[in-house]
This record gives structure tokens, C-alpha cells and sequence, in this order.
């Protein structure tokens, strides 16, 4: 009896270490995770606060450098093999993570650097002061008020959020992905493939040195899929994975009317006017319906495969909650959703300018005229090509198509002059669900959460993935772990503390599962 | 021998005493003005010196007082009953001069306050420090370099210009008048009728008391006709008579998008853009020939008379120097002159803006986007009912106009939301030239100068004249004496002397002449 007992006691208590090195669920390892983030709930805190108290914007080099340093010894204290490669701006921190027997390299990208701060703006704290609220501070509120961050043996709650620049964007899932090391490692957990880490320390500035750099080193990029850890889940906060962003281009239109603003009483109705005259111009590119009217402005789109339709039929529409959100009863379009407008191009109005309104408006017939129109493109679409489309469109239009400001000799040949300037862009991404990757990915994912996956073929926002597809030859899947409320590019940037644990899940799930 | 020489030098000594005792001709009286102006050239410019160094924006009062305070001793000097009449804001500087035996009274107005200075923007010099050029300074240039002020016994020549504020806007007609009155009483002469002279101190700030000042002090508007000392001659710098203004109505029209800006990545093609309809509404307000299309918009315009028509006609053209010196090929309309479209009610694009253009550009669907118009009116149009069309014109253009910012319900009821914000103005004047007063003024100059006079049925400036005409019903006729590029309203504003000296000459004809 007494060894009997003794016998169950050592069963009971290694049965558990049985069944880790024997694989355990994705259900049971998801609540190892857990169970790991809740024992040191405090130190990963601390961590992420420490890392968030380094000021990083890309202009302010000697804190960018401290980014650096501090993220390579935070790599290096998980084993990972940490290196400061200099680009010529930024520095990029490398990480590699080699497992034995492993047949698959996987990387993971995100950025450290963040947006330029206003810190007039931020309410009650400053941005590099990360400062926890017990909740979330709607727009023109200032409550919640700060609370005192927590001490260790004091759980944080869910729904507190973490105040700071690059809480959300780009500086958490860097620690986060460093907190799911620690927690395979604990579980005891073989990593399913190596793993590189790039850290880029200039997103926010447009990624100068990104390409070059991606160019320079393709050794570094032998992965068979690149992790971009940035930008939020999806709005209803489920697990996210995103093949694909659109691309961007922008121009601006100037219209000309006289070459200095002149007085609307003593010359309005005879000088000509550069305001109707680019209502007119742009009234002639879309249709009421939304549509663009530019000639052949949707050929070149690569249509969806079925498995991408599938996909966006089961994406969970929140179109009336954005509606109501933004005041609006009417979206652009002839009926689509906002996912089916996303996986085509657009052509919007960003801007408008001309002399002055409201009551800084002057009674003058103005000189000029510019809107500022940025589009974005999906796969297929060609940012110089369709700028041209553009041009050829204004040029049938009966205006003559300049690209700097005309001399005398061209205002007095020609009635009607559009100045184009065109401000560079990049094509879109779309990585194809049906790769191998893409569905070890989506498996890894799949019953993991309590909740479903939600698969976006093509994100709306524009991100330079062309670098890693295009040029690289490296297929990407985004996997945001950020709150879509966060305040990402403005004052009072934050996470909720529940997603930065969620995230935490995430993407152990991926270290362990993707083999 | 003795006696008849002596005689002879009696006779040749007082022959221009008796010509002038007994009415000289025009064409002598001029020469007479002319002489006494060059015999007396330092003292008179001294004069206009003094008075552009006391400065004279209408939200500086204690200078503003002191403005006044010189007039009315300026006044006195001449012999003219001079007071200073408090309005609520900057005093009316008011002054009879009574004529024995005259049948008729005439009043001159000008205003002794100037635009707001920026004494960054004035080249080489302080706005209330006047500075002598020999010659304009081009626009872009900082030369010719400035000229000691001329010393006794120095020639001025005619081609140097004054620079400061209010040097032709408005400040020199009122000395120029002064002088005028100078060189009638030398030569001997009577004036024609009795004179008024009201001074106002706050025109440049949208003269916010004229109107109750007027209607307070009917009696001192017992006037056969208001002279407008305001204002610059035509571009040949021809004498010139005004019968009228254009009135002036303004709006802003803000069609609206989202709530907030939203990040066009995300939104867009899918989320309202306001830039597009806004477009599309103004599209919908004017042909491409320039004629406005809001129904009725012609509808109330009086027709010009015989006299007004063949005034037109005569007027010489200037249209090819002006679309050469601003730099465009094609007027709007369909062909006709600028001051055939002067006769027409305008509606000008004055501003356009939505979110940001340029380096500022901002990938956002923008929450708004507004048009600042202004509608220049003619003899018929009332501003209210002007407006009122357009705003039926927008309403048949499909869109809820409203007059305050949209709350949410709205947003969500009405897919198109136009915010019409007015901002007051008043109607045009036009003098009739078929009026006895007016025959009277035009035979005044005619055969007076060396050119003939140019008489404008309607100048496309607007001035608040209604206010006399409508108001006191007191006919108005504007005499201009300033050169067209005295950069009126900007910095480095200037007279050219040879103005100032033939102004001196117009305003003594018609001291002499009306009758």
C-alpha cells in the first residue's frame, strides 16, 4: 500500500512533465502559456514598461541607439544570437534562433522606432512616461485617470490599458514575442522551426533604408515566411492573420488659375478660376456610385482566388458599427461591403487647398488649386502605371500636363494647366493562402483560441511588403496582437492589457506549431 | 513811352487776375492749379509726409485719435467748419465749407484709417516712416532703394513714388482735396457749391458703424451727390468716374464625410469622401463658359441704359495687358470684355480646403471639405435672395443643407449633408448717369485733363455705397486719383507723385465746375 501510494503520488506528479515532452493540446499548451504569463506577470510587465520608457523616434538617434542596445541584450537573455547591423540610418537588430532538426526558418519583422510625439497632447502623462489607465480613454475625455502602475503581487486587470508612444505601435509585440520564447521554454516545448527576428528602427520615418538594406543582406532573409508583427486584429478582437496589404501611390493636382491671387471684385468672373476648374477635373474620375472613371483603372487587378472569396465571406461584417462609429449613413460604393471595396483600387481625395476659407477667406480668385489624391492598389496594380492612367485620363480631359510650375510662355499657350506631381508609392502584397506556409500558419491558429481566426486576403492599410514579396522573394503573413483602439500615430497611444497577453498566446502558437 | 510801358507791364501784371476774376478757362484754370501746386510743391508734400507718419490701423485708437485730431486742424487751416463726431468705434471726421449764393451742395468722402501692416513684409522700410523710390518696385524686387525725402528747392519728379500705408489708400485724397482747396482760393476762383466732407476712421475694418452713424445723422447728409475719394483710376490712368460698386455676399459651403479624418487605407473607397461631392456640387453650379447655373441667378439684374451701354463701349480695353500680366490665356465666359462680365452677378471659388495638400498631406478620407465663395452682385441682386438660390440649387442637387455642424442623427438619416454658412453682405450701387448731378460731374472734367474721362457704369470692387444711396438716398459718384499698382492692401503700399499732383487738378475742377 505505502509504495501503491507512493507510486501515485510521483504518477500524479510527473504526469504532467509526461505529457509536455509528449506533446500536450494546443488547448492545454495555450493554458501552459497562460499559466506561465500569470506566474511572472509582474517581470513581463516590467519589461514592457522599461522597454516603452526609451524614447524612439527616428530623428532622435542617440535614443534610437539605446532602442538598439537594449533590444539585443533582451534578445540575447533568451539565447537568441543578437546583432546591431547598421543601414545607414536606423540600425537594424538581427536575431537568429537556430533549433536542432528543425526543416523550416521562419522570421519575424517588426519595427521599434515610433511615430514623433506632440507631447502637448498626451493628457496627464508624457509619452515616453508609459502610464496605465483602468481603462479606455475615449476621444475628448480625459478619464480614466492614470493609476499608479502595478506592484508585483498585484494582478493586472484585462481591460487596464498602458499608455505611451509605440504601445502599441511597434514596441509591444517585440517584447511579446520575447514572453512566448520564455514560455515554450517553460513548457518545455520544442521550438517547431528556426527562427530570425528583424527589428527595424525607421518604419515611422517611410523605411529609407529598408530596401537597400533587404538587397545588401539577402542572406539574412532565408525564411520561409516573413511575420509582420504590426498594426491591429481585426475590430471584433479576434486572432488575425492578414496575407496581404494594399499598395500606395499619391500625386498632387494643381490647377492654375492667375499667377498671383487677384482681387475677386476687380477681375471675378473673367480671371479664370482654378477651383472649378479642378471640381470639374475630379468630378470627371469617379462616378457618383464610388467607382473610379479613369480609363482602365480596374484592369490590371488580380482577381481573388476562391480561396480568398471564401475567406471574405466569413469575415464578420462590422460595416453598421463603423458607420455608426464615423456618422456616416451612405459608404462609397453601389452596395459592396468595406472588405469587398478593399480588395480593389482607390482613388481618394486627401486633400484639398486653395487660397484661404472661413474667416481667413480673402475675396480673391486664387492662383491655384491642388487636390491631393492618394491610391491605393491591390495586387496586380502597378503604382506608375496607374499614375499614368491618371495623367492620360486628365490629359482627355482637355488639360495639358505639366509637372512643375508653368513659365509665362506656357500660361499664355495653354487656357487650361494641370501641374502632376507624384510622390513615389509601392505596389501591394497579397500572399496566396493555398502556400503550404500559409496553411500551417492558419493551422497553427485554428483551434487554438477560444475563438475562430479571422483571414484577411488584403489588409486596407499600406504597409511595404513588395520588399520582402517583390524583391526578396518572401512570402508575408501579418500577425497583429494590438487593440484597434489604440491610438496608433496620435497622442495617447496604448495597448490593453489583455491583448498584450493574448499576444503573448499568439505567437508562442506559431513558434511551436509551425514546423 | 514811359507811360504806355508802364502801362504795359500794369496791363501784362494784372491780365491773369482779370482772366481769372472773370471765369478762365479749363484748360487755364488747370495750368493755374498746376503752377500753384509747383510753386507751393514742398509745402504740400511735406504735408501728406506728416499725415502718413501717424499711423492709422482702426485697432489702434489713441493713433487713430491723433489721425483725427490732424484732420480736423488740417480742415480748419482751409477755413472749414471741422468736428470730430463719435460713431461708437473710430470718430467720423465731419466739415462744411459754405459757399455765399450756391445752389447746391456736394460731399466728399474718404476714410482716414488703413489696412493692418506687417512691417516684416515692407522692404527697407517702416509702414508709418514714408519713403521716397525713384520708381516702382516691381513686385518680387527691392529696388529702385529708397531717395532721401526731396528738400526745399528739389524738383519731385512725377515718376517717384511715396511708399507707406494708406499713401493711396485712403489717406492722400483727403490732402489732396486740402490742396485742392488751396489752389481754388489762390487762383482767386469761387467754389461751384456748398462742400462736405466726411471723413470715416474704420472703412478697413468693414466700417461697422457707418450704416447707424448715417442713420443718426441724416441731417449731415443734405448732399446732391457723395464724391468716393477711394479707390484706384483705371489701368491707363485716365480720369476716371465711377457710378458704382459691385455689392457682396459670401458663403461657405462644407459637404461632410466621416466624423472624424480616417485613415484612407483602412476606409478608403468605402468611407464618404467630402472632397468628391464637394466637386461634384460646385461642378453643378457653373458651366464650363463660366455662366453660373443656379436657377434665377440672372434673373434680377437691372439692364444697363443707353448711356450706361455706350459708356462701356468707349471704355478702352485693357483685357490682353491684364491676362499677359497675370498670366493666363482664356477668360472666363464666352468672350466677352472684363467689364461686360463686371456688369454681371459673379460667383467666385475664392477657397477651397480639406484636410491637408502637399508635404502636410495626410493619407486620411478627410472628416470635411469646404468652398468659401463669394458672389459679387449688380444693380437688382439682393444678397439675401442671391444666396437663397443657391441654396435651392444645392437642395435640388440632392443634398440635406443645413446651417450648424450635423449632430448624429442627422449624419446617420441623410447620406449627403451640406452645411451653408452665411456671412452678410450688401447690395451693389449704381449711380444713373442720366441724373443732372451726373451730367454736371462728367461735364466738370471733360475738356479739363489732357485725356478723356473714362466713366465705369459699375466698378467690380465692392464698397458698402448702399449705405448712402439706399440708406440717405444720396447719390454716389466715385473720383479716383491714385495710380491702379499702389499695392493697395499690401505691404509696400505707394502713390506716384504724378498722381498725387493730377489729383490735386481733378478735385479743384470739380470745386470749381459743379455748380
Amino acid at each position: 500500500m505505502r509504495y501503491f501510494r507512493l507510486s501515485l503520488t510521483f504518477l500524479i506528479a510527473i504526469v504532467p512533465v509526461l505529457v509536455c515532452s509528449q506533446q500536450p493540446s494546443k488547448q492545454e499548451f495555450r493554458k501552459q502559456v497562460r499559466e506561465y504569463r500569470i506566474a511572472h506577470e509582474q517581470e513581463l510587465f516590467n519589461e514592457l514598461v522599461e522597454w516603452l520608457s526609451i524614447p524612439n523616434v527616428a530623428d532622435d538617434q542617440p535614443n534610437i541607439r539605446k532602442c538598439a542596445a537594449w533590444l539585443k541584450s533582451a534578445m540575447e537573455r533568451r539565447g537568441i544570437t543578437a546583432r546591431i547591423l547598421e543601414t545607414g540610418g536606423s540600425p537594424v537588430v538581427y536575431g537568429e534562433l537556430n533549433v536542432p532538426g528543425a526543416n523550416r526558418t521562419i522570421m519575424f519583422y517588426s519595427h521599434y522606432d515610433g511615430q514623433p510625439v506632440d507631447p502637448t497632447k498626451w493628457i496627464d502623462m508624457e509619452p515616453f512616461a508609459p502610464t496605465m489607465r483602468p481603462g479606455k480613454m475615449e476621444a475628448g475625455s480625459t478619464e480614466p485617470k492614470p493609476i499608479p502602475l502595478p506592484k508585483k503581487g498585484e494582478k493586472i486587470n484585462e481591460e487596464w490599458r498602458l499608455y505611451a508612444r509605440s504601445a502599441s505601435d511597434d514596441k509591444s509585440p517585440i517584447t511579446a514575442l520575447l514572453a512566448a520564447i520564455d514560455a515554450v521554454k517553460a513548457a518545455g516545448l520544442n521550438f517547431g522551426a528556426n527562427v530570425r527576428f528583424i527589428y527595424e528602427g525607421e518604419e515611422e520615418a517611410g523605411s529609407p533604408f529598408l530596401q537597400s538594406f533587404a538587397e545588401k543582406n539577402r542572406s539574412l532573409f532565408k525564411t520561409e515566411v516573413l511575420y509582420v508583427c504590426d498594426g491591429p486584429m481585426y475590430f471584433n478582437n479576434q486572432p488575425t492573420l492578414k496575407f496581404g496589404a494594399r499598395g500606395i501611390t499619391t500625386i498632387d493636382i494643381t490647377v492654375y488659375g492667375p499667377n498671383v491671387n487677384v482681387h475677386s471684385g476687380h477681375y471675378g468672373n473673367w480671371a479664370p478660376n482654378p477651383g472649378i476648374k479642378l471640381a470639374r477635373l475630379l468630378t470627371s474620375m469617379k462616378h457618383e456610385n464610388g467607382n473610379v472613371k479613369v480609363r482602365g483603372f480596374y484592369n490590371t487587378v488580380t482577381p481573388l482566388s476562391r480561396r480568398e472569396k471564401e475567406a471574405l465571406k466569413t469575415i464578420p461584417s462590422y460595416d453598421e458599427e463603423i458607420k455608426q462609429l464615423y456618422g456616416f449613413a451612405q459608404p462609397e460604393g453601389r452596395g459592396e461591403t468595406l472588405m469587398e471595396r478593399i480588395n480593389l483600387p482607390s482613388l481618394n481625395i486627401r486633400g484639398l487647398e486653395s487660397a484661404w476659407v472661413g474667416p481667413q477667406a480673402r475675396t480673391v480668385v486664387p492662383a491655384e488649386a491642388t487636390a491631393a489624391i492618394d491610391i491605393r492598389m491591390v495586387k496586380g496594380n502597378d503604382p506608375d502605371d496607374m499614375v499614368n492612367k491618371v495623367i492620360e485620363h486628365v490629359k482627355r480631359e482637355g488639360f495639358h500636363v505639366i509637372s512643375e510650375d508653368p513659365d509665362q510662355n506656357t500660361r499664355m499657350q495653354y487656357a487650361d494647366i494641370v501641374k502632376i506631381v507624384k510622390r513615389g508609392g509601392y505596389p501591394a502584397s497579397r500572399t496566396s493562402m493555398d502556400l503550404e506556409i500559409s496553411q500551417l500558419t492558419i493551422d497553427a491558429l485554428s483551434d487554438y483560441h477560444d475563438e475562430s481566426v479571422v483571414l484577411i486576403p488584403t489588409s486596407g492599410g499600406s504597409v511595404p511588403l513588395y520588399i520582402f514579396t517583390q524583391i526578396l522573394d518572401v512570402p508575408t503573413i501579418s500577425v497583429p496582437i494590438v487593440n484597434h483602439d489604440n491610438n496608433q500615430h496620435q497622442p495617447n497611444e496604448n495597448i490593453r492589457m489583455g491583448h498584450y497577453w493574448q499576444g503573448i498566446e499568439t505567437l508562442a502558437a506559431l513558434l511551436v506549431y509551425v514546423k
